[in-house]
């Protein structure tokens, strides 16, 4: 190994503990063990395929799309559960919008559409790195671009209410044929 | 060339020639000219990216993913009017439920999922092939597996309802980010 290459490891493997150590302590001031949040919007998930659609009516009013990357999609279509390491959900969340368009041309308000984006929602399996979040690391940006990610406080009310879908490995959409 | 792919290419030809010709004259009877519909479900059209999701409320009561191939995708994304030539737009629909388990868990009824499946329809553009309809090929299937194609009076309500939108080269679903 030359002597470049060999500094580079040695300060990307210092850096790696590092990291592991600031997220393995990263709000545990109150003794609880910490959940580690996805921090990063997975590459390419736009062109992800797609699991289903979801439609939340009352204060969200939203309207999405849920995505999975490859491990996630095969997992789905046979049926496997836990979903294997690896595997990336994503829920991109639009406003749930009527579309005056469409009403106009069917000749009546029954049409709604996505409107503008809302935010972009992750899980990702790892059940090491999230052991503590039943395998799952969960993520929130408002942003498409990642640019904004949720807050502790919004992420941290992701896993109590995940963990009530215990029959599927924490995931509550379905797979839509 | 061998003997054995020549006659296959020949025997496909005139086969082609006789496809073309039944799909040229069907429907002339009453000297109109004739909407050529799509027939066959494109292969691998589940695999296809997101364009956007719709729901339609009244009888319809549709829950609806619009995905499209690789030249849908990116005539989108550069917003390319009209759409070239190969483009195809899928539109899966599914009956708007609610979701009792889902409603379960957040404490109040709000949520909605894919239904079972009602049927796909797509949207091929060929400016050649389908002339008399503006350029696209119009298909309807019962059935995923594409064994319950819609039949010609269902057909025939596509081109005039799509072609009231004009200023999006008869597509109604618009890109969602």
């Amino acid at each position: 190994m030359k002597r470049g290459t060999f500094l580079l490891v040695a300060v990307a493997a210092v850096a790696g503990v590092v990291a592991y150590m600031a997220a393995a302590t990263s709000g545990q001031a109150d003794g609880q063990a910490a959940p580690i949040f996805v921090t990063t919007i997975p590459h390419g998930y736009r062109d992800w395929r797609l699991i289903s659609v979801a439609h939340e009516e009352g204060n969200l009013n939203s309207f999405a799309a849920i995505l999975g990357n490859d491990v996630a999609i095969k997992a789905y279509r046979e049926g496997k559960l836990p979903f294997p390491d690896g595997t990336i959900i994503a829920a991109l969340h639009w406003r749930h919008e009527p579309s005056e368009e469409n009403n106009k041309i069917f000749g009546r308000r029954q049409s709604f559409v996505a409107g503008p984006p809302t935010n972009v929602q992750f899980m990702v399996k790892d059940s090491k790195k999230y052991a503590s979040t039943g395998g799952w690391g969960f993520g929130h940006f408002n942003e498409r671009d990642g640019k904004k990610p949720g807050d502790a406080a919004l992420l941290k009310s992701c896993f109590p209410c995940h963990q009530k879908a215990k029959d599927s490995d924490l995931v509550f959409t379905r797979y839509a044929p």
